[in-house]
């Protein structure tokens, strides 16, 4: 996605050869046309796949997956993340570990919010080692839910997230990806899913 | 606004005379057509504001302050709850305490998204005692930037909150006001700012 990408370059921040920072879009400020405009790539990206839920991981994944659900008229569910549970008898529990935070949240889901008949596409803003995309496929699982796919605003290539999620069977759609952040700059893929360029004035 | 006070009777659940659980289209799991009006309303009622910039709390102001920013083609910044910190150097910080779950949270906002010449408008779900409100107008005001209102989707109007932020000068406007929830039943005012009657096909 063009869009996205010059997005990245322009107010994108290399803070090592692993660490990209987009708070000034993404992460703490948030761009709601770019965001608009990601919402209707996925839903243009996910159109054949019968989704009926759109699931994603507060706080950085909700302003993309409210905007693909808007698009696709379907409701969403945020995960959330918790240091630790008592009562988890209407949740569905994961836990995930973060190698960023290098820490392990419970992620839960009200139990009523998924039924065995949904195709949930998940979304979430980074990809790279998987391990929250997978925590949220596993909670889909267990609600006897199906995996639509899942659409990534952000995948850093170089990690090994989406070739695990790749053999784990799911449909993953990223509309930028990095392949390298050596030398404080930011080297994309070429072929990243969409290469429309769009004339959307962003704020 | 009564698309919301609809919803609210319908999917809303009265859990004390003191709570009001919004989980199934707000909280948890988001109706984000439903989000797009709230975001055209609360851009409807600060028209004449001069507003630059949104500010919230994450993760259940995201959704609704999303759509108000994309309706006002402004950027929106959503505070970051933390339990504690050591490094705040390059961030605002207000300590804010939440009566619903008995804790205190810091939020923050990075110095770097509010300049002296914003016109913030404010956005949260909820309003019972105006503390997280409060603290992110404090953000505002250590920005040497100017509070353009405050906005809210659930006003708990049996609490103190709208009447302190008020005294204290803002300018609140609540899409929907509660009056009472007791006898399990959800009772409104009956002054609430917009009383038209859309007629938008809710997901």
């Amino acid at each position: 996605m063009e869009l996205l990408k010059r997005k990245i370059e322009d107010e994108g921040t290399v803070l090592s050869g692993q660490v990209l920072k987009v708070d000034a879009f993404l992460n703490h400020q948030i761009d709601p046309v770019l965001m608009l405009e990601i919402g209707k790539e996925f839903s243009r990206l996910f159109a054949g796949e019968g989704v009926t839920k759109v699931l994603t991981l507060e706080s950085s994944g909700i302003a993309p997956s409210v905007m693909a659900a808007l698009e696709m008229k379907v409701p969403v569910v945020f995960a959330r993340k918790q240091k630790s549970l008592t009562l988890t008898d209407n949740l569905y529990v994961e836990r995930v570990y973060s190698f960023t935070k290098q820490q392990t949240n419970e992620v839960t889901v009200a139990k009523k919010f998924l039924s065995a008949d949904d195709r949930v596409l998940i979304i979430d803003d980074f990809l790279a080692n998987g391990e929250a995309a997978l925590g949220l496929a596993n909670i889909v699982k267990a609600a006897g839910a199906e995996v639509a796919g899942i659409g990534i605003v952000i995948e850093k290539s170089f990690q090994p997230g989406a070739d695990k999620l790749k053999a784990a069977g799911y449909r993953v759609e990223s509309l930028a990806r990095v392949a390298s952040l050596d030398n404080g700059k930011v080297t994309f893929l070429n072929n990243s899913v969409s290469e429309e360029d769009t004339h959307v004035q962003l704020v």
